[in-house]
């Protein structure tokens, strides 16, 4: 042979090059919070910085690192800060860190089962451990029609109940006559998904909410109704349980029964909140997922797993697989024709899938089902007791019902105080929180939910906004 | 306050953790080529021997280790094995991994820019590298209309240029008129998301192909001729540099020559195939690529990085963002009303996005030019060698020409003894290969581009070959 094979790194300088990484994150993690959550940086200052070719030889692993601590680690927002209210939390933990490392490390495809067994029945066997965990329907469970999958996030999996509902209705010969439904206050997945899927932006009916945010079946009613009176077909309706505004939870039980008649798909998406549901005294919020078809929430968010980790249950596997599974000659195999198998590529858009199903089982095993309630409920309580600093500061007003750990919070005097008090807290660098608007008036959110914030932190977060309103 | 958060590990904990982590993927990796590539499992067996419950306290580490190596290696495929030759190659290497770890401990949403600046920048910047390392045409760079974004997989990719193509061309209100060409041989991911965007099956054309099975362009402005003629509108033609079953290469110029007058989007999937741009000597196979509206290749598959990390370019972002952007108030931000940055959210399905930037950058810091051209140069000789081999067996024939590192070759007596031949081989447990079809004829692929894969190994598969054809 003429072309010699690169230069691998040597097992151990891996291992070495792999310790230094581990120390660099533990490193990274313990100080966090002394770090101001929000770069200060202007657009293309980061890559400016970058060195700006690829080098002809090799680097040495110290040099990336370095790199990674003088240029990266001080251009990104700490999502892993204590001080981080924005959006929703997006959660991390050792055991999922390490659990993607060894995901990483294996480097298998969990496309089919015959690609790597373990990768399919490890999640299987994960997705009906949450089944159990969060009191979900056994409708949900594998053994049945149904069954779960991880797919990367909510707006997959909900892209992928709008498909199935969409075939199942009829598919692309009566496209044009399909309509879907959703709340107001539904998250923009939902519109992109359902253009995704080729609907008009028209065909999704936007159901108007209540004085709590939460969808009105009785104006879904109407709407399905006056959409069957004109001819046309009601295949999906998506309900919210915990929206990302206000954390509004949509009634399942009367929505259902609109759906259900009018031979809708019901496709519930509790992205943030459904990881509460792992506390008993929380479950209320899913009372009526019995009668849904698919389900998804994110343990990423708020169950200490890293993202992507969403977990998306179907009541039945077929319409799923009817939309999802095109098997070609090359990935045809014994194990799959024998209909004994799960190939989890006909659950998703994507062929390709990682083994994600590691880093989740060991959150489970790690922390234990004490240790994932007492996450929840300890952020729970913070939420509560920052609602009372809220509630009794004449400058402020509750926005919305305290949501679980969503806290939204108006100035009495209008948006521009909102914008100019939101923008003085995260000016301190101390916490970052992000905006929405409910009955137009500009809302402050407080996102209560990440791995290291403790019920301290959030005091200090009413400490600020008392200081500075 | 009541409820106490949990315990999480400590940091010394997690370093401890992190550290035997390390270790078990550093000793996997080396003593993978002595497992058996394939595991010897039936269905459900790997299942039945885990723990069947969520425990209610926490578990030590140690533990999990012990069972990842106890329950879940023995039942994997090992795709790192050096004998791993089906599908494509999935690549892995110590930086990717690494990388990735990194990317999981930093735990930070790179949706938008603000959401991590230095996640989109760095992304930003090392899709720009790409295309400077692989040659390709300049309309892809971030400077100008185009520019390049990292998604999960191909046929995410893939999918996004489905969509930007049907809505370029009018969206939901003329796509019962639309049509999409491809070639017979295309992946599946194409008609997968054909159907996805909302077209019907018979809105795909499936055109004709060479005796190299490549696209006959003839065939191809017969197809769109024809459509047009009944007034139909061509919005996409997907040509395929390096097709799954036999490496194929479609000829771009005369595709392009179609494909444009035609007002049709073209995209270029060269998943597996792209990587060998790194070689100058390989760049023909993209020759036309300036013609091209879109292209993907995964660097997850034959560039050393981990999976996922699929790299997808545009000419024009317009149109993909006038798809996939979807804006609610609680998204929106003073930097991406600037104009100044970039939201990867615009460029992708899914709303949430890792960190994925770090691994490629990485990998491409490791090896340098020199090394990630070593890597394909290495495995383009050893496949010629291999074919060169089977050229020589008067009971094999090759199947198609011998495409970069992939060899398609037969049984001459037949489907069958084909068959049997695929089945001793992987049953030495020392290789695993898979199959295809061709023109009708069971056709067994050696796809050779493992990080661990040398020529010895190469050779080895070949006096396996000899003795049990």
């Amino acid at each position: 042979m003429s072309a010699e094979p690169p230069r691998h790194p040597t097992p151990e300088e891996f291992r070495s090059a792999g310790y230094a990484t581990i120390d660099w994150i533990v490193d990274y993690l313990a100080g966090v919070q002394d770090r101001s959550v929000s770069p200060a940086v202007a657009p293309g200052e980061v890559r400016a910085a970058l060195p700006d070719t690829v080098p002809e030889t090799g680097e040495p692993f110290a040099d990336l690192l370095a790199d990674v601590d003088r240029l990266i680690a001080p251009g990104i927002t700490h999502w892993q800060h204590p001080g981080f209210y924005g959006y929703f939390p997006g959660n991390s933990s050792p055991p999922a860190v390490l659990g993607e490392l060894l995901s990483a490390g294996l480097g298998v495809q969990g496309m089919l089962w015959s690609t790597s067994p373990a990768c399919t029945e490890l999640e299987t066997h994960v997705m009906d451990l949450l089944v159990d965990l969060c009191g979900l329907p056994d409708r949900f469970r594998s053994d049945g029609p149904g069954g779960g999958v991880i797919q990367d996030s909510a707006s997959s999996a909900s892209l992928c109940a709008v498909l199935a509902a969409r075939d199942r209705a009829g598919g692309a010969a009566v496209l044009p006559d399909l309509r879907v439904y959703t709340s107001s206050q539904a998250h923009s997945s939902i519109e992109k998904g359902v253009l995704v899927a080729g609907f008009g932006a028209d065909q999704l009916r936007a159901i108007d909410v209540d004085d709590a945010y939460a969808m009105d079946p009785v104006a879904l009613r109407a709407a399905v109704d006056a959409d069957m009176a004109a001819g046309l077909i009601p295949c999906l309706v998506v309900a919210t349980v915990g929206t990302t505004s206000s954390g509004a939870v949509d009634p399942l039980v009367p929505i259902a029964e609109v759906a259900g008649p009018a031979g809708a798909w019901l496709h519930v998406d509790a992205a943030w909140a459904g990881s509460a549901a792992v506390c008993p005294e929380h479950r209320g919020i899913l009372g009526g997922l019995e009668h849904a078809d698919s389900y998804v929430f994110n343990p990423h968010k708020w169950l200490l797993t890293n993202f992507d980790c969403s977990a998306f249950f179907v009541a039945d596997r077929a319409p799923l697989l009817d939309s999802l599974s095109v098997v070609p000659e090359y990935l045809r195999n014994s194990a799959s024709d024998s209909g004994e198998v799960v190939d989890y590529r006909d659950w998703q858009v994507p062929l390709g899938r990682r083994f994600r199903s590691l880093k989740l089982w060991f959150v489970l095993r790690t922390y234990g089902v004490e240790g994932l309630r007492a996450h929840i409920r300890h952020h729970v309580e913070a939420a509560g007791r920052f609602a009372e600093r809220i509630g009794v500061n004449p400058r402020l007003d509750l926005a919305a019902p305290v949501s679980l750990s969503l806290v939204c919070f108006s100035h009495v005097d209008g948006d521009a105080a909102g914008e100019e008090l939101l923008a003085a807290l995260n000016a301190t660098g101390e916490v970052l929180l992000t905006h929405t608007r409910l009955s137009d008036r500009y809302v402050l959110r407080l996102a209560i939910g990440g791995a290291q914030t403790t019920s301290t932190h959030v005091d200090r977060v009413a400490d600020l906004v008392d200081r500075l309103v």
